[in-house]
């Protein structure tokens, strides 16, 4: 059995915020839209059936966390949440706050707007509150 | 308190299957992929947060119990799972059979290829399969 290890895609393309009971929660560097990812440190897990019960139950409450985070602090139109995988095999929820107002509205975000880096300056801001109100 | 009704646009877009302990399991009247629609029959449910948390680990398991049957009836390279509701609110679960030579791969299957609707024969086959595996 091999030991978990983020997948070095998703870690190039998010930064690590806090880490859950079964999940790692991380920012996607994407500055169109408030972009979480939730990966459960199980190895080899791709799809939901990879995981226990027992952790499902507990991704589901994670996933459910970081939609009233996103919630309170960004006040988004839409919460999505979607396990795709179709790029990256290795199981990640995405968490987004949407808005009518957001460049790919009212489409999912995938393929739609070129992402946006965050500055530093930004990073570091949206990083420090989103911590805050995870933790 | 509103009775739970099953959205119109939902109504008109897939097939009734069977109804679940939370969620009623439809077929999305889509032949380009085995698509499954789970809805949970709580009324006014948006978001996840809309549910409480038992309805939350059973909506995952039935969840789950769609991936599996999709997995053994029409072996796909990965499933994908969301829960987006930006043009629907009503609180619905997207279960999608996915194969690298379908015609949206790798992309989400939102916004890409044209809806083809199932044959009566084509339907009645596929319904039969799902309901006696899902049951």
């Amino acid at each position: 059995m091999n030991a978990w290890q983020l997948d070095p895609q998703l870690a190039n393309d998010s930064h690590p915020l806090i880490s859950g009971g079964l999940c790692d929660v991380r920012l996607m560097d994407d500055a169109n839209y408030p972009w979480l990812i939730l990966v459960p440190r199980v190895a080899d897990a791709c799809e939901l059936f990879d995981l226990n019960a027992n952790q499902r139950r507990t991704l589901i409450e994670e996933i459910t966390d970081t939609e009233n985070a996103l919630k309170d602090l960004f006040a988004p139109d839409k919460l999505n949440v979607a396990a795709l995988g179709n790029m990256v095999p290795q199981l990640h929820v995405h968490v987004i706050a949407r808005y009518t107002s957001d460049p790919a509205w009212p489409s999912p975000v995938w393929g739609r707007a070129q992402a946006r880096p965050y500055t530093p300056e930004q990073l570091s801001e949206r990083s420090r509150r989103l911590i805050e109100r995870l933790r």
